[in-house]
């Protein structure tokens, strides 16, 4: 049974965890899906892991799906705009203008070509790590342009519902633009405090807790990965990291000076506009101002933390969010649990009385 | 029954979370603790919260805790040495050196005062939020110095240790410089990163993913606390930030001159530095690279996560870590659970046997 919007067969060029997930999705909602991969032992792989089948002389697809590494998804869009000439053709990469540049500075056929971007799981990791769920619920970025007709944005559109994710529609710049904010800029921030730690002594990173793990968290990404998509994207990562620099060098110049006038407001200033910022990050969040914290004790064993949050279920409480914080010390771990203000007199009531030790309740 | 190792009253000033947790803690244990605040409003609230009780004029502390914010601790402390001739003084505020340092200069009885820094909980919020085991299984960083007989410490450890916290030795400056890496830098990269979204478009920071939200996670953090943390700290925080600067500065340098021999170079080697940092924090991580990460979709509705977990304990899996993701457009969240690598396999094919779906795995 074919439950797809896709009409037609859907080739798709890079056999990794995107394009191979991608391959898994359409197949399951019924599409006749071709896998492509410059390596052949690759693309036997994510045909055997069931993403797709290989390629026939009679194939016609009427999309293709270019799932390749940043630095040669242009080179591989120009060569399957040339060899499908009635395909569309889109790909995934994680920057949008500077391919859309660079195949119109190849000469290729653009009129059939939007780029898109699903922010959906890592950008590494081959078909073995691919799951046709992967996009469910993910934002799906849609960078549509002067050259292209309306209707084909509708097959790309089909092509975001039919892996379950939801289609966002913007220029290839505006979505540069945002993710070197919300992605690109983070992972140089990140990856920069992390370095810090190269030459510390072991007693001070024994010391680390919540703050320091979660503002490295993603210092642990692929470097050369990461040299592509940062070099594909410089211009909007550089401004935004001169903003950065400039603040930064204030704030030390503030801390360096905080007995003179203003210093102090100055440096107050700049930690406010801290809070300023991450108020805007949208939905839910275990610092957002929109919920109580309670924290829970929990013995490290089996089962004791769904235990916990059975009982929570049971007591008809929402868990908006949950973060685990373990003992640097002993065998227990202190469950952060996120619900709604009005809710959590009752919850911290409720679970003491069921006999767990709440050990921290408040906004 | 008094269980405490603490031997005599405690005196606590300082009726704030920290100070009425401690309050808290040691009446737990069966001690006769003390509590006074300058604010007379405050000093009700937290014995009136069973964090110990009024003074009166027959009181002769053996210890004095001080639990004030950082810029009024050593003037309080100098007080407390002054007026209780035969106690030891210690304090739980976060920076250490300028204390002592504050102390010499006010010509107070140092040889009676030992600070200390308990890694845990918030720096902020009343009695009102206090528990008595707040402390307990964190890190409490005990700075000895010179003019400090041994016999003394030992009565901070046993504190220490009747709160459940674990005793760590330092140095004032070896602790300074330690939670300036740890503590104080992370806060000012964090602050300054979530400050770059003031502008941005609506539709860029609907885009916001896992990334982002874990490196602007602690800047909400209060600015007035944090100038004083910060000021009180200068030294080795300015020294750290004034490297992640020239760092900063030759990434924005390399990533401008992307085509320039060695540019490409210098930019994975500055990256490449974050995943050597970052391998270095120990214990449990999402991240870590000793777990596998398996992510399993959950309805959001009260009692599914729960389910899934205590699901998790049937299957005799131990859960290392877990980090809940809300989809941005679906009553869905995904679970991701960190397990050691040889039961990955397991609990993928007995939750799916269960009908979970189970959307990601790997290391």
């Amino acid at each position: 049974m074919n439950g797809a919007r896709i009409v037609g067969q859907v080739r798709v060029v890079g056999s990794g965890l995107l394009g191979a997930s991608v391959g898994l999705g359409l197949r399951a909602a019924g599409v006749d899906v071709v896998v492509a991969d410059a390596s052949p032992a690759n693309q036997r792989l994510a045909i055997d892991y069931g993403a797709g089948r290989e390629a026939r002389d009679t194939d016609n697809p009427s999309l293709v799906v270019v799932a390749v590494p940043p630095d040669v998804t242009a080179r591989v869009v120009a060569a399957e705009l040339a060899a499908w000439p009635d395909a569309l053709v889109t790909d995934v990469a994680s920057v949008k203008a500077a391919i859309l540049a660079e195949l119109r500075d190849l000469g290729a056929d653009v009129d059939r070509y939007i780029g898109s971007h699903p922010l959906a799981g890592r950008e590494r990791g081959g078909a073995i790590s691919a799951r046709g769920d992967l996009f469910i619920g993910r934002p799906w970025v849609i960078t549509s342009h002067d050259d292209i007709p309306a209707a084909q944005v509708g097959v790309i559109e089909d092509l975001v519902l039919d892996l379950g994710a939801v289609p966002v529609q913007m220029s290839p710049q505006q979505h540069d633009d945002s993710v070197a904010l919300v992605s690109h800029v983070p992972q140089v921030i990140s990856s920069l405090l992390a370095k810090q730690l190269i030459g510390a002594a072991e007693s001070a990173v024994s010391l680390a807790a919540g703050g320091l793990r979660d503002t490295t968290r993603i210092a642990s990404s692929d470097p050369e990965l990461w040299v592509q998509i940062l070099g594909a994207n410089a211009e909007p990562v550089i401004a935004i990291l001169r903003d950065y620099l400039s603040d930064l060098s204030a704030l030390v110049d503030s801390l360096s000076t905080l007995e003179e006038p203003g210093a102090r407001r100055r440096l107050a200033e700049l930690l406010a506009g801290g809070n300023t910022g991450v108020a805007r990050i949208p939905g839910k969040h275990g610092q957002d101002r929109r919920y109580s914290q309670v924290v829970v004790m929990v013995d490290d064993t089996p089962g004791e933390l769904g235990r916990l949050l059975t009982e929570i279920g049971d007591i008809g409480v929402n868990l908006e969010d949950l973060r685990l914080e373990h003992s640097p010390a002993a065998q227990i771990g202190l469950a952060e649990i996120s619900v709604l203000p009005e809710a959590e007199q009752r919850l911290v009531t409720d679970l003491e009385a069921r006999g767990w030790r709440v050990v921290q309740a408040g906004a």
